[in-house]
């Protein structure tokens, strides 16, 4: 029984808002033993005033010592088990760039690569060949035509591009081409059950094609399949929580996480003091509101201590634009850590807080790691955030009598 | 899914050491309300110093208020969930007298009794025979012979021995023959399942051999067959993490316990001294070290306050001759308590520090229960430890893009 057997169950509309405002890879560590995190080191007067308010925590993205991706890590947050649920390495790289995924698609993250005169792989990256050459070719590339299956090809970044497979009966079990070695041949992609076959047909059909397009290119002549992956099925916030869900993001890989789940993406904001002018905005039409801060995470990923400092300084600054619209519970966490020092996402618990009438404060006096250890949530797995935000709410019924 | 599917998939090789230091039965209790535990009686500078360098929190071995066995209690520490991985008994007994079990045995914990004419018995136990006279009546049981089978007996204490059935496709869900009483017949051992039967059959052949050979015992002239039981199946350290693992214990039990998860067993250290030498010597040739150290769950058990603080302190004195070999990841623990207070092994979480660089230090100034409690990993389930242990070092991929 998951966490959403009982949620489904004990769900009650009684109109309260729930505001979710996540910092991407809010958690960090001191530079040197003994100093202080990222967090710590800013000047964050309201998120302490959060911290004073509320109930505090360490959020633990999947399990101890698990450090997640952003997709498991967003699941976690928005409750649904990470372990669980996965979505396949394809899926993502297409809900990364925005494409939004049917029930009919196979998603396959695809790389240029260098061929030799005898079709062996001389650079599994084509030289890591620039954006601006990559794109025309992922054009170029559009002219393929599968009988009975739709094929898309969506340029990501340099020698990164993503295909979508679209038809009937498709299924996503088929084997990476990438040999993951140079002065070999890229390898067949082969189905490994029966639904897939389809799917490895035209994949091979499409092989055979783009082969001959790309065949007089010097860097990008050739290319590799991996990680062909249906759309994940999720249930809906709806269905799950009886939430009618939005989600104000800037970047679209963020926007695909919250589509996964039935969240409404709302606006078209491009900065933090945007977001809060839609969340405003649509304030009476949804019952929660996530929100996305990329760069915390992308300043931790840089190794850069300070501008991560000076990002989550902008990232409190902004926070009275969103409590001034008064949820019901306010929620501030992050999907895992990215300290500066280790340059990379982690495993390490992130500062959580949820403020809300009954959340029963505790003696945390600021917003930050260690000061979360003093707090009423304990470490708790983020999965069970979202039942922690409703309960807040007055949204879910007593279980049992 | 459990957690070595996750480790499985994300485990990579950097060449980083993992030094597990298991002081047995670590965790304790004051003598009476308000006091100190024999940990915090103790005088442990090393152990201070590893709190302060490093994170600390309170290792559950099993679930909150289960008192584990030696078994559960390191299964759990190696990360095998004991809930899911069981030692049957008689495995656990061959174990703990450093048999080693193979693929075709079945073990079983035999008890010496005494019957009377009519083959009631009138003593479970044999009078508490001892060991000198008990011996050579298990020496004698190797007279029987069973056609296709191969059985072995070993002593182990007193009125105990244990018996080996081995041979092809025997099964092991054999009722015992323990009646649980006096003043009446041992039971007849039954099979349980349809591969077991050939064993039952073994066993009912041992019986009748075995009691031909003691008929003129004055106290043993019986015995029953109790916890018959297969090797356990556990996936390996070098599978289920990538870790070439030593294992540095004075004890059978522990050696074998080791050596169920694959562990290999170094040196023949009779001291923790010793055991620092054997880990020095053997430090370039594997990933993982386990050292266990015996005597703060004797002293617990045999509920001596004074003698338990004075073996914490022998514990902290030599543990600068294992640090100094500079591991990436030390871990300080234990498999459980074992408070004198208690005289047993109880569920009371184990104080434990793990120190590492990306650790996450918290505000923990000494070693101990009560301090503990302040630490950044609160507390923690026994399985999760080797999880944070693969992270913090470096061990463990990104789960998810």
């Amino acid at each position: 029984m998951d966490i959403h057997d009982l949620t489904r169950q004990l769900q009650q509309d009684n109109g309260s808002k729930i505001l979710m405002l996540v910092a991407d890879g809010l958690g960090g560590l001191p530079q040197q033993p003994g100093g202080l995190t990222e967090v710590e080191t800013a000047n964050t007067p309201n998120l302490d005033e959060l911290a004073r308010k509320g109930i505090n925590g360490g959020s633990i993205p999947v399990k101890p010592g698990i450090s997640p991706g952003s997709g498991p890590g967003h699941l976690g947050l928005f409750g649904y088990d990470p372990v669980k649920y996965l979505i396949g390495r394809g899926a993502l790289e297409a809900t990364g760039i925005g494409f939004e995924l049917t029930a009919n698609d196979v998603a396959v993250r695809c790389n240029f690569c260098t061929l030799d005169a005898d079709g062996n792989i001389t650079d599994r990256r084509a030289q890591r060949i620039s954006s601006e050459e990559s794109t025309p070719l992922t054009a170029k590339l559009r002219d393929v035509s599968i009988a009975g299956v739709e094929v898309f090809v969506e340029p990501v970044k340099e020698h990164r591009f993503v295909v979508v497979f679209r038809g009937d009966g498709l299924g996503g079990n088929i084997s990476d081409t990438d040999p993951q070695e140079t002065g070999v041949p890229p390898l067949d992609p082969i189905a490994i059950d029966e639904p897939s076959q389809r799917t490895a047909h035209a994949a091979v059909e499409f092989l055979a094609q783009a082969g001959e397009i790309l065949a007089g290119e010097a860097k990008a002549n050739g290319l590799t399949l991996r990680g062909f992956a249906p759309k994940p099925v999720l249930p809906s916030y709806e269905e799950v929580y009886g939430l009618r869900a939005a989600a104000v993001a800037v970047y679209p890989m963020y926007k695909g996480l919250a589509r996964l789940v039935g969240m409404q993406i709302v606006g078209e904001a491009q900065t933090l003091e945007e977001q809060a002018a839609v969340v405003e905005q649509y304030w009476d039409d949804f019952d929660f509101f996530f929100v996305h801060y990329k760069y915390t995470d992308s300043t931790g990923e840089d190794g850069n201590f300070d501008a991560k400092v000076q990002k989550t300084e902008h990232f409190d600054r902004v926070i009275p634009e969103f409590t001034k619209l008064n949820p019901t519970v306010t929620i501030v966490t992050g999907d895992h850590s990215t300290p500066s020092f280790l340059s990379s996402h982690s495993w390490h618990p992130v500062p959580t807080v949820i403020v809300a009438p009954a959340c029963r404060t505790d003696a945390c006096q600021k917003f930050g790691e260690q000061e979360s250890l003093l707090g009423g949530l304990g470490m708790f797995e983020a999965k069970h955030l979202m039942s922690l935000a409703l309960a807040n709410a007055g949204r879910l019924a007593k279980y049992g009598a």
